[in-house]
This record gives structure tokens, C-alpha cells and sequence, in this order.
């Protein structure tokens, strides 16, 4: 469902799976005068857990909106040992960038950005490198420049986490940034990091995935959008897609082919994430 | 959900959209004790249609399983103008396969039968030609011979339909049959004959789709399931698949190529419609 | 084969088959000092036609490249009747891209040519509205507008000839231009136009074929990359993509998605053309 | 290009490359009164190597048959230090099945066996267990049991090899045999033994893939066939295909999916293989 233009409140619930949650959780919309216009649910029985998505209509809604998490925790999430989140469709979510030499991902998310495809605001894009700042000054996006050393990386972190919170930013794109984040990034913004890495996970994790999958002789190659936990490239995947090789692709081929990848399924991460259509647990997502 | 081994009732419905439907079916499931496995829901927005499927254990469901449709009847369909149907996971399909001179997708339907890959019963095939007749016999299959020519369709298909209702038949699978049913067989089959057609529809439809393709250039060739309506090929599309063919492949490669999505394509909806998960509305399928 | 940084001639041929075309071809680039980087052929058995794309190092070539044509056909293509084409790879494609209110096709080929992905040079686009004005301006290229009515449609083309011409443009892009060209333009620039058509073609040719698939209910979309000729959405297929969608996705999500089809598929075809990879034959390409 | 029908020699070959081979080979062809079928050439830039597949038909060669291999090395592969492998269409390959409990492969195969879909002769099936011998049986081909233990297996393979021997088997399929040969066995049969591997290689090797997938929650899985070398799952691919799966598919529905990737792209293979399409070359294969 695409819901650009509508006034909406989103929910995001998961807790032990029991009978009646459903019912329960539709009903307290229905009796409020919310009209659902989103329920997908999922239930993971080998591990007994509920999982939904709930998109209603606010226009009538009788509980507003800034008190609808207080009722929901009292009336519903409390009795079902719920965790949950809810969102608005009206606020716009605020992403950062991190980018490093490699234009191909930020040139697709500019576009998107730039064309309305996607509602959200990208207030700067942080980099080690000074490769792609006339693409930023190109689209009006401050664009800083935070050179990273051994010496300098927690500094130069504690720096980046400053400005992200002045500029109010709600979560992170890694687009080929190659530097690895230190925990202390990623513990600000948990799950709410979202890397691209050039393979098709777990093959080929870590630097230069296209040489090694050239060198074993993959007939595929693929590009996995994740989100960015403290174990390198074994976070919660969003999304993968692959495409087709054969012996006649040299690497430079390989290469040219997956940046296509990268940046289509680096995008759908993000459109998913903007519409808070995703549910981590248990180091996997759930995609509605 | 693979409900292979459940005891479980599985009901799809539906109905113009309202407010309250999931709350009340599912409460109407809960108060009898059904513990629910499977709920998917569907909102058409457009049509303002609202679909479901449901499936749950029916071990300490209060309500007798040939009572469930009556009480379902009364306390809930008839107040939101609903269509349903109800399946138990118990029973099993039994299914007549059609085919004329081409072995590979019913090889394919034997072979998952065989393997208890499919909880169904195929007590006969019927073709219009006696080539395979000898794959039948090897899987102790009887296999029926109705010559058919345009003379003789009507009556052929008069006893193919008396055929289909002394053995109790459920559904029919089209697998790569070359003749066209009549509307007479469609009716009193409706939703219920599957197609495999060897083309990506609706590109393609009618006689030799593979020469076609292979004539225009196509870089994709396809294949289409669909359930047999009495506009040829028009019938609502169940599921669909591709593969890449080049300037190298020769038409019998695209043949060749084509047969292997074909069985594929056409196993795939025959699992669906086995387990229940394909609602129809509209010339369209819902595939839950 | 990336042929990005070699200084090469690429040849592509076609002629009727007769034994000994390779041997006599590669002999004469071989006694002439050149080192084959690039042989693939095929042969259309159906046709009874051979073809190939030859790609050869010039540096220790004994032949001028001026006169390579000449010699190669006095020497080679007059005994097999051979059409040919010869190519240099020093030398930039000048492509001039039209477009209309849509920007995804036209930020990513932007994209592309800016980063260097492409050795091409963009002179100017062409439209027939004012809306991708700014995105002209962003990338620094000259934006001409043709507002096209049924009466001034011969003169505006006509001066769209003779600017086209002026420019030195070898090939365009039609990049979701939602204008039928007339068979004036076709003809001046005949296996010079590639065009993105938002369907699986033959599937859904003409107007709005997001629509058409929506209301057909396919599970697959797809976008196709064609030359353009005087029937429309007929011309030789370069490449073709397709993506799953399901009942779930309404009318938009076709679209949004289809967008991200069109825009790689489009890409691929002008990467194809610009590396002289493709021949058109009999309104099939063979892609090499 | 299908050569199903042809009276043909294939020619397989590899050697470093350098000017004028092809034009060397097709010339000897050529001058021996070969029409040539097909011809597609390789050269891996980085390693300098030059791979062809050649193929033409036999009617008017003035070379007989059995002369061909001698007349060649003599003539031509002497000359540019080449390996070379030579076939003859009319020869049909003699494969022998290797399966344990699981029959959806071996089913698919001896399918297109018994359509004559492959040109091959299945002399014999061998298994360590009783499960698959029914569908031998049905099939009328010869079904050899070795139970294998840590103890035995030593001898029970020597006898499988003296076995395969006997019956002149040419090439090995291991359909989901769920035991690991041991060098003995590989050695005798290099390059002859097609393995299907249920995970996208190099993701997950060994055993439990499908429950590493589910567990690991990848978007897509796939299916890998490759020959087998000493190093587990580490030998060339051949062909490789993915599906897509989500959170909603439990464990068992990754298996049924994949099962269905595994019987085509094993099948996929072992077409290759029949055809001689296959060059193996620095642990990765050139598939002509």
C-alpha cells in the first residue's frame, strides 16, 4: 500500500503470540473510529511470536494523536507484554548520508529525494573523502568532510553523533561508505543504520566482494541492504537482489553490474524503512 | 504456512470493505476456541473490497467441523454480505489431469504426487491421445482416451463430465492439453480448471507462443497459470515466471527452455489451489 | 568485455553463412599485426546469415584507421557480400536524450555520464515541456523545449532535425518521451533511437500499460529497451527486465516500481550501443 | 544451439593465447570441407588463456572420425601448446545417479531421460539406502545398494568403482547423495562428477543449508550445481539460480522452494555437460 497522501498512524507490534490479539488490537481501533487501511500480521511459530503491522486513518480518529502510544500501552500493549512503535505519516523522517568515493547510491537517492518519490528530508551527507562533494553542492545537501585516521576514529565519531543529533536525524545510509563504524555509532542508532554491502550475504562478506566472487566463479552476483549491527555484515537483512554473470564478465564487469544492484536494493531498504514497514527481531526482519 | 500436517479449517472470504470485519472474525474464531495459524487480509481500496484468508486448528474448536459453515453463515457472513469458503485441511483434493502428446509437466505433477509432496488424489487422466499413456501406466494411473474431433466434441465432453463426477473429481489441471474446453465444461468447472499457458500473458496467447516469441526477438520468455474462464487465455492469472533466452537460442531452445518454467509455473498453482490459497475476484486473483 | 581504456576497432558483420568467414576475417586483422581482444559470431541457421563483433588492439595495426574500411571492404566484405560497421573507440557517441515530465531515466543516465560510467557526451535534451528544465541546469546541458501540437508537429520536428544535426548527435534516448515520433525524424536517425517502453513487450504495448497490467492482474511486470521504428513499439528488442508483483500492490506500486525497471533497462541499452554491441537484423537485435 | 539432430564433432580447447589461433583452427577446419555449426571463443585477459568451443558437422570432412584427435594435435595443437577435448554427437553419454532418500532430482531426471530430452543412457542408479528403489523399478533401471559406514567405505567404494567401471559409465550425478565421496573416487571420475548443492554457493556450504538460510533470514535463496573436487562444495560452478523467500516462509517452505531450484539447475547441468559445453579451467568453468 502506498500511503503518500494520507493522513495516517502507523503501528508496529510484536510480542508472545496468543489468541485474540488480533481481534483485540482491531478493536481498539474500530471502537475509536479508526479506519484500517493497512493489517498484515505474522506469526513465527517456532518461536511463539506475533508480529503486525496496522495502518488506520487518523481523520476521525477519536484519540489524538499524541495521546494514541499512552492508550494503546494502557488498553492493549501492557495486557500482551507488547513491544511496540508508532509512527505518522505526516512526519517526514530525517536521513543522513555517509558516503565515500563511489557516486552510484547517492545519485539514485538524490533523485529519488529530489523528485518526491521519496518524503522524507536530507538535511547533510557526511564523508571521509572530499570525492563527491560537488554532487552535494550539485543538489544543495551540506555536505562534511570527516577525515578518519586510527588515531582519530572515536574523536571524529563523537563529532559525526553531534551533528547528527543537531540536525535531528532519525537514521543513517551507509552508500558504499568504507569505513567500518565503531559500536558506539551504532548503538546510538540501532536498527536505524542501513548498509549496502556489494554481495550477495553471507557470501562473501567484508572488503572486495566482487574479486572474490569473480575469483570463485559465481554464475550470480548479488547485493544485500542491511541493517548495520556490531558483528560486520551480520546484521538484520532488508532486502537482496542478484543478476546474472557468466566467464565472459571480467571484474570490472562484475562491478558495473552490481552497482545497478547496490543502489535498487539499497533504495527499496530505504523506501521500506520511510514507511516503517519493517520489524526487526531476532537479528531478522520482518517486511510487511 | 505449510499446514501440511494440522488438523485445521481454513476459510477465505469476501466482502465489501467495513470497519470491524478482522475484529469480529477473529473474535468469533477466538470465543470457540480456535487457535488461528494463518490470518492474511487483503483491502482492495479501489473496489473498496475487503479479503481474507484464515486458517485454525480446529482441535478444541467448540463448534463441529460441519457445523462451521452454518454458525459462520449466521453470526458473521450474513452481516457483512460476505462470499466464503470453507476447507479442512483433512480432506483431500482429487484432481484430473488433462494432457495430449507432452510428458514434461505431467511427469513433474507425478513425481511430487508420488513423493507425498502434494496431499491430493489423482484418480485418472484424460487426453486426447494415447502417447503418454504408458507414463499413466507406469504410476498405476488410469488413463482415458477421448478422441475428439469437432464433431464429436460435445458428446466427448458430455462423458469426460460424467467421468469427472463418478470420481468425485475437485479440480482439473490443463497440462499443456491442446484442445480448447468447451463453455459447457468451463461452467461446471468454474474456478476450478487450471491452464498452463507457455507464454508470459498476456503477450503471446493462442497457438505457438514460443514461435512467436521466437519471431519477434523477445529477450524473456514466460509461462502463465491461470484458471480456465471461456475467453481463451483470459482467465485470471495465478502466477507467472520468466527466463532469459539471446539472439543465441534457436526456437527449440526456447522450447526447451520454456518447459522447465511451464512445469514449474504450473506446479506452483496447483499448490496454491490445494491448500487453499488463491481467491478469485474480479478476472484477478488474490494469492495468499 | 570492457573495452573502457583500450585504443581498439570494433567491427560488426553480417553476411549470408559460408564456410570460411572467421578464418578469412581473422586472418586478415591477424596479418595486419592486430590483436583480437573480442570475437564472438552466430550463425542464424534459420536465415542461413552469420554474424559477428570483432574488436581488435590498433596500436601495432599496419592499416591506417582511415582506411580500414576501404581495405577491409575490398579485401573482405565484397567476396561475402558483407554489410559492416566499424567503430573506433576513441571516439565519444554524442547522444542527445529526450524526456517529458518524467525524471528517473534521465537522473540516471545523468548519473552515469557525470561519474564517467559512460564515454559519451550529452550535448542536450530535448522536451516537450518545461518540467526537467531544473534538473538540465543542475548538470550544466543545454535544455531546448519543442512544445509539440498537432499542427506545428512537422515543423518542430524538422527543427529538431536540424539541431540534432548541428550537434553532431550520433544517437537518442527517449527517456520516457511521451511524444510518437514521426517517421521523418525515424527515418534520419534508423537504428538510432532507443526508447524505454514501460511494459514486458509484446505485453501492453501503446498508452498507460501500467493500467493494463493492473487491471489484467499479472504477477510480473516488466520494461523493454527497443530501437525505434515507424510501427510503433515494434522496433527490435535490446533488452528486457521484469519484477514480481502481487494483488497487493495497487496501481502506484506498479509504477514506482516499473520506474526502477525502466530506468536500468534503459541504461543497459545505451551501454550496449555505445560499446557497438549491438546488430539489428531482420527487426531482431543480436546483442554481443 | 541444440544439436540434437546433427552428425557433429566438438571440439573443446584451451591454450595461452596469442595471434591467429582461431583463424589456425577454423582454417583447418575449413580446408578438410567442415561446415561449421558453432564457434564461440574466450580469452581471460588476466590469464592470459584462449578458450573455444567449436563445433561442425561431419558429412563431407574428408578427415574420418577416428583420425580427427591425431591429425589435430599434429596440425594445430602441437603448434600453440593447446589442451583440447573431442567429441562426436553421435556417441550418447553413459551417466550413472547417485541418491539417498530424497527423489525430486532423480525423478526430474529420469524424465527427460525417458522423453528423450537428453541424449544419455542411465545404466544404473546407486544409493545408500532402500527409499529411491521403487522409482527405479518404475523406471526398469538397475538399482545398486551400498550401505556406507566410517568402516566400510573404503571398500564399498572401490566397488562402486569397479561397478561404474563395468557398465562404461562416463559421468557421475550425485542427486542429493547425502554422503561425501572420498578422493579415490573423485580422482577416477575428475571433472566427471556433476554435485547439486541446495544454497548459493559459496553461501552455506556443507550440511543443513536451507536451516542456515532460514536462521541467517536471507530474502533469497538458491541452488548451486558444480563438479566435484576434494575441497567440499569448493569445486567449479556451473550454473546457479535463486528464488525469493520472506519472512513469512518457515523452514520447510524454503525446502520446497528450493527443491524445485535444485532438480531444474541440476538438470541445467548435467544439459551442459551431455552437450560438451563445458570448459574447466583454474577451479571455474567456461559454459559455451
Amino acid at each position: 500500500m502506498e500511503s503518500n497522501n494520507r493522513n495516517t498512524a502507523i503501528l508496529l507490534v510484536y510480542c508472545p503470540d496468543q489468541r485474540g490479539i488480533v481481534a483485540n488490537v482491531t478493536e481498539f481501533i474500530d471502537n475509536n473510529n479508526g479506519n484500517i487501511v493497512y493489517l498484515d500480521q505474522h506469526v513465527d511459530f517456532e518461536g511463539n511470536m506475533f508480529f503486525m503491522r496496522l495502518e488506520w486513518e487518523l481523520e476521525k480518529f477519536l484519540i489524538p494523536a499524541v495521546k494514541i502510544s499512552d492508550y494503546f500501552q494502557t488498553q492493549i500493549a501492557s495486557k500482551y507484554k507488547m513491544q511496540f512503535e508508532l509512527y505518522f505519516s505526516v512526519n517526514k523522517l530525517r536521513m543522513a548520508i555517509f558516503v565515500s568515493n563511489m557516486s552510484h547510491c547517492l545519485y539514485d537517492m538524490l533523485a529519488r529525494h529530489q523528485s518526491c518519490e521519496w518524503k522524507a528530508e536530507i538535511p547533510l551527507i557526511i564523508s571521509n573523502h572530499e570525492t563527491l562533494k560537488p554532487i552535494a553542492e550539485r543538489f544543495n545537501i551540506p555536505f562534511h568532510i570527516f577525515n578518519i585516521t586510527e588515531e582519530n576514529k572515536a574523536d571524529q565519531e563523537k563529532k559525526q553523533i553531534e551533528l547528527l543529533k543537531d540536525n535531528g536525524i532519525d537514521f543513517i545510509i551507509l552508500a558504499r561508505y568504507m569505513q567500518i563504524l565503531s559500536p558506539m555509532i551504532i548503538k546510538e542508532f540501532e536498527h536505524r543504520i542501513i548498509n549496502i554491502h556489494h554481495s550477495f550475504l553471507p557470501a562473501f562478506p567484508g572488503a572486495k566482494p566482487y574479486h572474490s566472487a569473480y575469483k570463485r566463479g559465481v554464475k550470480i552476483i548479488g547485493a544485500t541492504s542491511h541493517y548495520v549491527t556490531a558483528d560486520l555484515d551480520e546484521g538484520p537483512i532488508i532486502d537482496q537482489d542478484v543478476t546474472r554473470v557468466s566467464h565472459k564478465d571480467p571484474l570490472e564487469t562484475l562491478i558495473r553490474k552490481g552497482q545497478d544492484l547496490e543502489k535498487i536494493v539499497l533504495s527499496r531498504a530505504v523506501y521500506l524503512h520511510l514507511h516503517h514497514r519493517i520489524l526487526t527481531y531476532n537479528n531478522k526482519t520482518i517486511v510487511f
